[in-house]
């Protein structure tokens, strides 16, 4: 799975650090990078199994979620085009002991530098290290305000945010998303869920269909999410 | 605030990095590092208000914990001798965009390393570099722990867990702390933290008194704990 150059040019220019490396360093990356395919639904990295390496996103988008012993899950953070993903090769992080699961929601195109040509990068190179840093920062950013959201925020205000938001992500106001993966990204039940829809559709702010949710008052959702 | 050598000493003996450090940074240290004594319940750090510095726990026990608008509360994590935390210095942190505080749980040495300082060895030095990741990696290890409780574990096994905890800080089985806190310690409300006390009692695994709760059968309460 070489990497082909315009893949390569991408990674270049996405990784701040690419212009504080060594030529050796340099080819080093550019002889064990590689690239591919993910399909929408498909797991891309599985708690401690996993140790692939550094992630970035060139096309489509991932989420990453933690998942308990009975199957509950949340989303914790989602990855979009140029961003990347440290915690794909938590092994070789210390003191990084809880798991995370990462899948594909859309097809998505992601370039990959192997955990070990990484960790050395890390452990030789200051700006590296730096940028380690601004990464596990910026996901520890996310999961402070998932948990605020979760401690803190009602639920039907949670629900109008992740509505309006899934609706940025899939660019339309008519969400193919099941009651079910709802309650998945939100850490809740299905039923409690289809409650707080039913809810929404009888106050005119969604209208509901099979696999899906159409989004009706874009307004009332908003004012709803800025409670 | 100068620093005393015995303090001096137990902070080249705590910071892993020391030894990587040229003669004039570690002067340079030496030089600003300052020593404080917090009282039982002060607050040492207070969201984007503060951005102290490194701090250091010599003696004494700390907690942070975040805050909502209307005065919730959840403790994240505790810090004990020897234990440092970074987010008293967050604004030299890119991507850190919550805001925590830090209280004092007993009367508590603390050790300084100014903001300034600090940020200087960290973009300078690969070694504080790799020390600051391994302490956001910790801290954020600690805040997924939290949320899977949260999100994940039943309220009578976080709370058993919790007073086992608080047990092993104290040393002791009487322990002398309020419902309130209670409830500010794990994100809950005060009535519901009364009435599992209540059933805990009832079931002999506590007794309540005026201002704290003895723990009667740890057995119990530890067998509820890893249910």
């Amino acid at each position: 799975m070489a990497i082909a150059k315009t893949e390569l040019e991408f990674m270049k220019e996405a990784l701040p650090f690419w212009n504080a490396l060594s030529q050796n360093q340099k080819e080093r990356i550019e002889a064990t990078a590689s690239a591919f395919t993910v399909k929408k639904g498909q797991s891309l990295h599985d708690g401690s199994q996993d140790c692939l390496g550094l992630i970035l996103v060139k096309s489509g988008h991932l989420r990453a979620y933690i998942l308990s012993d009975t199957g509950k899950e949340i989303t914790i953070y989602r990855l979009f085009e140029r961003d990347a993903c440290i915690f794909s090769a938590a092994c070789m992080l210390k003191n990084i002991t809880f798991d995370i699961s990462i899948e594909a929601e859309s097809e998505s195109r992601v370039l990959l530098i192997p955990t070990a040509v990484y960790n050395e990068l890390n452990e030789s190179t200051l700006a590296v290290s730096g940028f380690t840093n601004q990464l596990i920062s910026s996901r520890f950013s996310d999961v402070m305000w998932i948990m605020e959201q979760v401690l803190f925020t009602s639920f039907d205000r949670r629900l109008a945010n992740f509505l309006l938001e899934q609706s940025a992500v899939e660019g339309s106001d008519t969400l193919h998303i099941t009651q079910e993966a709802i309650a998945n990204h939100l850490g809740s039940a299905r039923e409690v869920v289809t409650r707080m829809l039913k809810y929404f559709q009888s106050e005119g702010m969604v209208s509901l269909f099979r696999g899906g949710v159409t989004i009706s008052s874009r307004k009332k959702l908003e004012k709803l999410s800025e409670k």
